[in-house]
């Protein structure tokens, strides 16, 4: 079964294709921001979702205070795009980093984070290059275990350290709280920020983080702003996560079935290099074919996808065109040039995908 | 521990990047084109793993028959640099395919694969706009249970469908058997090979794939060429289906160690983005750190690799700059632009991936 949008998007752009429902990314922008305006948190979006500084215009429209970019070169895609306040949720480190850091912070306003001493040593070259000072946030790490200091004493010792450093300004923290964690976290922010106070310092910002997180949004006393990424899209790991419900997901892979060469088997014609082998957090399979829900995306090669049709009542034929929500949008998205835009059954066009496979 | 080359490449390129070793580039290409010339069977490079136009060109002026493509978008950058000799390892479906094939068919010697009626059915449209006959050989399921039909009955079947449809040229058999799975593609092969010469028909190509199966070069009486990919830059599951050493491992991904917030934790700025989720067929972690042979690249975020550090004797630092083997190349130049060109301790330069996420 082929819908009427699937047999266009097949026809003139061929597959497999990433599609995005201008009306839902619209419905989910607008849904965000007014949660966070009701929690009384500012909207500081993740735009590694969507790679776009079109998308990330429309977040800022709606209300957004300004984004956020995980690696220098997304921001200076954005900025050169006019975006002018930047918060890079990352340590930044090297000569190569430094020097492009400084030529973006003397454009436009950009907050970094740090979680040790080797990252600030090198901050002041920015800095200096950028001749303006440089707001920097300690990363704390509240349970999750990637980035971040793990004790309040280490966040009070490198905001200190920030504050001591030529062309540097202590700017506050950034937490990234597990679902469960956030009794934690105050208790952590309390003490840091009691601490930094103790010493002459405030927190300006206090960011936390992530679209599953969307439901604990105003629940740490003192955050200043939240940084969702996902939920202008969504996925499967959102919906599991109880933040977005299928009709939220904006996000569709539209694939072809181009083998059926077993009666409980058939391949489609995205892999790995179009879905990802990103497991989603322990989800069952690689998305959820809304045309054949009981159908699994079982596994990859690179441009193949092993559907294990075992489960299923109807399957699909060679050549259907089939809708898929897949496991992780923002690894998709990274994966394509552009996105197909789309509202209701019609095609708007293509979309590129500005700050893909920034890396660096 | 940082090596020279390292410090250079962090410096002029930044990491995380993807760099290529050209004297083990090229002393892999001469190797496999040897034993290939050895086993008395063509070689026709698969060029998903490098999609390089100048790489695939590196390997024809070795002695290579002509490329393979996964993808339509793949042969056309391949065309549009000069290649006239390529087999789509692939169902092709739809109008929209069908108008690029036949535009590519017109301007080299184009090969495709099928395993279904509605494949071939669609076809004659490709040669039609070609103005010329298009070869087409049937895929023969041999254990791996992706594409392919599962029957010497089925693939006689095709073949004479695709003789008796108008501009198409049946040419032949593709298998890509299981490691172990020669002795059954014999028997498969021999039987489906009887069946057409019982109509009158014959195979100009039989085509074996894989680096892994390498080792069963010449292993299939009757093969006329072998398609292997990864054996240019090769990998940890190259390593671990012993057909490489890890000194045949050409490409290294470059990643610094940003964090390091625990003594049994690290993170290193390649994550998921970079180094992918690839599983590498159930390989402990996601690369080998050569520095660091004993620490486990545990799990991703997409900008975060988390170093499990807990079994290693050396713990890297803060601004480490490591090399990585990744699990699996090809998805790994999937995610960027370009890569980094070595020779020794020298860097020549950077060379675009211009095949690069063509997933139509």
């Amino acid at each position: 079964m082929t819908t009427p949008l699937a047999s266009k998007i097949a026809r003139e752009i061929g597959t497999p294709c990433v599609v995005i429902d201008m009306d839902r990314v619209e419905a989910n922008i607008a849904r965000i921001q007014a949660a966070c305006d009701k929690a009384g948190v500012a909207n500081r979006p993740h735009i590694k979702t969507h790679k776009s500084p079109l998308l990330a215009k429309l977040q800022i429209a709606a209300g957004a205070r300004g984004i956020t970019c995980q690696k220098l070169g997304e921001a200076e895609v954005m900025v050169d795009a006019g975006i002018d306040d930047i918060l890079i949720s990352y340590n930044l480190i090297g000569e190569e980093k430094m020097a492009r850091l400084g030529a973006l912070q003397a454009r436009a306003d950009i907050t970094v984070a740090a979680d040790n001493e080797v990252v600030i040593a090198g901050l002041p070259q920015a800095a200096a290059l950028a001749g303006r000072s440089l707001n920097v946030v300690v990363e704390c790490d509240t349970g999750r275990k990637r980035a971040g200091v793990e004790t309040p004493a280490e966040a009070i010792q490198l905001a200190r350290a920030i504050a001591a450093s030529p062309g540097l300004s202590f700017a506050g923290f950034m937490l990234y709280p597990t679902e469960t964690g956030w009794p934690d976290a105050q208790r952590f922010f309390d003490d840091a920020l009691a601490g930094v106070r103790a010493h002459g310092l405030d927190a300006m910002i206090v960011s936390t983080g992530g679209s599953p997180n969307l439901k604990n949004l105003g629940q740490l006393k003192g955050a200043t702003e939240h940084r969702p990424g996902t939920y202008i899209y969504n996925d499967r790991m959102q919906v599991a996560a109880g933040v977005a419900s299928w009709d939220d997901c904006a996000l569709n892979v539209y694939a072809t079935v181009v083998s059926r060469a077993g009666p409980d088997r058939g391949i489609l014609d995205a892999g790995s290099k179009t879905l990802t082998s990103d497991p989603g957090g322990g989800l069952d399979g690689f998305g959820l074919i809304l045309d054949h829900p009981e159908a699994k995306i079982a596994r990859f090669a690179e441009e193949h996808g092993f559907l294990d049709l075992s489960r299923s009542n109807t399957r699909p034929n060679v050549g259907d065109v089939l809708r898929i929500v897949p496991n992780h949008v923002c690894v998709v998205v990274n994966m394509v040039d552009e996105v197909v835009i789309v509202r209701g059954d019609e095609i708007l066009g293509m979309l590129p995908v500005a700050a893909r496979g920034k890396l660096r």
